[in-house]
């Protein structure tokens, strides 16, 4: 306790959290609103589920971890039950389709919803993060998979990523399944679960785009030591089996019907393969009706995604030309990803049940959009500032703050203490683009003055003689009370923040 | 294990959480929207913060417990150290306000998040809800209980709750502490901290009302048995000092000025009675300004909120006409409180920082909009459903949704399993208006034949021989495709929901 002084607690965050103010907050919910917009334009109804469940219903699912708890924030209730924070949205989902068997199906459901994982933070890696999911649980079509794709492009486009700039990149399960078959892997042990082979060798092909070829072929056969010196145990495949992925991860991915017939060259000889160019196809035919062509999406046999429960069509989101303000590609992984999972909801209801889905990546998207200029942000809600100088005009603030508010500005009148340089600053540093000032002179005058700070803060730089500025006031205008608003509306159209 | 049948894990919630379906959500997030665009009229920024924070960053908040972590979800991480869910949004305010000293005062924020309190979950009552609150941090001007006044009035009426049905009570904890000086019971003990007596005055004060005078009157004394017969232990105040509290109690509410001069009367002889009029008197003038009269908000001695940190101005809002559909009244407690507590962030800063907030209760007012009939629920998203009675069309079918949602129309395509007659009824139950019909000879015809499923609804109670139905189709039209749109708009126009 420091000696004369109350003890002061430390105030911080629990490492891998983090606050987000209002710069973040407003464009994030703005991708939101597109987001949904889209979401909802094809018919998916929301669904919110508990922040808590219990760690049996979760079952594991986001990684092979030893013990059910691992990675999670799990902890003990009253009762001395295991329960724990969602690590995803598709747990909680299979959960709600098991336990309500009222509900009419197919159900369509879009969910909205924070996520924890308790694993090592890291640079750009959170421990608490958004999810928005669509899936559609309780149809085994093609046309799930072919809207998925649109719902993915349409959502893209809303977001300011135009055609050309992402790539949705489409692959199937059974087909990886099948090559294995194809190529000598025992792809799943007796009690149908994927084998250490299986699982390393998906393992290796996911990192392909990281790694490259040559990465892929090591962690494929012996192992892989990364730069820090860290050894991946590899699947210790035969280097024919390695030839032999060689070729199917060489298959063009340039048109989706060649690509399908490539591919069925390779997997033809099983019947999960051909399902899986069948299923392939269906969504080729229903692309292309949506005009939907291979500047939008593509087969491409590299994608496997990283869960195991994944049965079917896999999707991944690539922005494909993501440049920063120098020009610079930043890559961004996957930004919209997901597949069919015909297995998740079986461990409730002893019954395989058909679904598929994609998860947005919104902070991924969101570092994406900063990065390359395709998004504006503000950390102001108020378009208007009103300085209050004179403390015995107190009501006059209020009713000149009140009367904006009813012409549809947003408005913020200062609370704090200080001179009107104090609260210029104040605004200034809130990111409000308009001030009013409002003395007895203008009260008696019948006028306001109005400082445009975008303006302001742009001549500053320009205008360094502080006299010049008492003097000419640039940025500044004193106006009739009747075209106030008319005139705040003018700047801020200047700005696009009408 | 049952034979022959793979083990089925139980689907089940926690107890006290629940799953939130479509009619919820969507008319949850209407309000959301509404009150949102209020605070941003007023200029308040947007926060979040992480859902766990340090224990001891939290502080014990709540109500009177014992340890820091009853009442919370509480766990130790893998550092030992104690975290938990956070239990409303003002502590992590406070965390915010005391860690980033950069932060430019006052800070006018507002917050939206789920917060958790481990207490025995009872009916309507649940371990998880959501706060929508609205502080300002760093101002002690009564300009801020004004504004947050305000908002509460506009926020009530946007969401339907018209002038006259709503009251927002106003009081003061220093005109509180002062009658209590003024009748002889000590509210604080050396240290600053609140009395026993204080507290049980306070709390029995709370329940006027519930309890009416005479419980009150119990609580203040010796004590007050309930239905179930549970005793709760009074403050034990001399017949005098509870006279004196119910003088105090008496003073009429009707006129801010008039409840302003008779508190005067019975707190003028302690500098903080004096004090607390004083700022209740600065409110009434900005309130007037804004033309707030007493049907929207009076100055109530009868409220004192229950939290201990309050230390000025207190908030209530009580809905004083909801009225369910048989007319009955229905009472939701408050649905919109606060206060002023400039103790808060003390903690961390050993300096005292003035702050004001208020915060929503969304579960309350949406259970008080259904009730009343004020709120229009529905559970789809899709305007339109597109049936899916020949495989062999599924093309056309993608192509017929593609182009209403190109219209602009939310669409959604059946991918279940069924006839037509099971496919209708999927959408009736998802309570989709509009369901078109397409076959070959309608695709040959270029028309699509429209059902309106409201409609079907509404006459179906009339039209009980299947043969009529079969016959006359009734609810039912074949348009042109040129038509299609506007038709439906036509329909969906008839129900409000274009």
């Amino acid at each position: 306790m420091t000696q004369g002084r109350k003890y002061k607690l430390q105030p911080r965050l629990i490492k891998g959290f983090r606050d987000i103010f209002a710069e973040t907050y407003l464009a994030r919910q703005w991708m939101i609103e597109q987001v949904r917009s889209v979401y909802e334009k094809y018919g998916f109804v929301p669904l919110e589920t508990p922040a808590l469940e219990y760690v049996d219903n979760l079952g594991k699912h986001i990684q092979e971890t030893d013990s059910a708890e691992e990675g999670i924030f799990a902890f003990r209730d009253d009762d001395e039950e295991l329960i724990a924070l969602r690590y995803d949205l598709t747990a909680p989902l299979s959960r709600v389709f098991a336990q309500y068997t009222e509900l009419t199906r197919p159900f369509r459901r879009y969910q909205l919803g924070t996520v924890w994982r308790d694993e090592k933070p890291g640079l750009g890696r959170f421990r608490e993060f958004y999810q928005f999911d669509i899936d559609i649980v309780g149809s085994n079509k093609m046309s799930a998979e072919a809207e998925i794709c649109s719902v993915i492009c349409e959502c893209m486009e809303k977001l300011n990523i135009k055609r050309g700039e992402y790539l949705v990149r489409v692959s199937n399960r059974k087909i990886v399944n099948a090559m294995m078959e194809s190529c000598g892997i025992d792809h799943s042990d007796e009690k149908g679960n994927p084998t250490f082979k299986c699982l390393t060798t998906l393992r290796a092909i996911d990192k392909l785009d990281r790694l490259g070829m040559s990465g892929v072929v090591d962690l494929l056969g012996k192992g892989r030591k990364d730069e820090t010196g860290d050894f991946t145990k590899g699947a210790e495949l035969t280097s024919a089996q390695i030839d032999c992925i060689q070729k199917y991860l060489a298959v063009s991915s340039e048109n989706r019907q060649k690509a399908c017939d490539e591919l069925f060259e390779i997997v033809k000889d099983t019947e999960v393969g051909q399902e899986g160019i069948d299923e392939l196809r269906q969504i080729d035919n229903i692309l292309q009706v949506l005009k939907i062509d291979e500047e939008r999406v593509v087969f491409d046999p590299t994608i496997v995604r990283g869960l195991n429960y994944y049965t079917g069509p896999v999707f991944e989101t690539v922005l494909t030309t993501c440049k920063n303000e120098k020009g610079e590609e930043v890559g961004f992984g996957s930004v919209f990803s997901g597949g069919r999972y015909d297995g998740l909801i079986e461990r409730f209801t002893g019954q395989k049940v058909p679904a598929t889905g994609a998860s947005i990546g919104l902070d991924r998207l969101l570092e994406a959009l900063k990065v390359s200029g395709r998004i504006k942000q503000r950390k102001a809600t108020a378009q208007v500032f009103v300085t209050t100088m004179d403390k015995n005009l107190t009501a006059e603030y209020h009713k000149l703050a009140h009367s904006l508010r009813e012409a549809g500005l947003n408005t913020e009148l200062f609370m704090g203490k200080g001179k009107l340089n104090k609260q210029l600053k104040y605004a200034d540093r809130w990111d409000i683009p308009v001030a009013l000032l409002l003395g007895s002179n203008e009260l008696a005058e019948g006028t306001v003055s109005i400082k445009d700070l975008y303006h302001g803060r742009e001549i500053a730089t320009e205008i360094a003689d502080r006299e010049v500025w008492r003097k000419e006031q640039p940025a500044q205008m004193t106006v009739s009370r009747e075209n106030l608003v008319v005139e705040i509306k003018n700047i801020l159209e200047k700005y696009g923040l009408n």
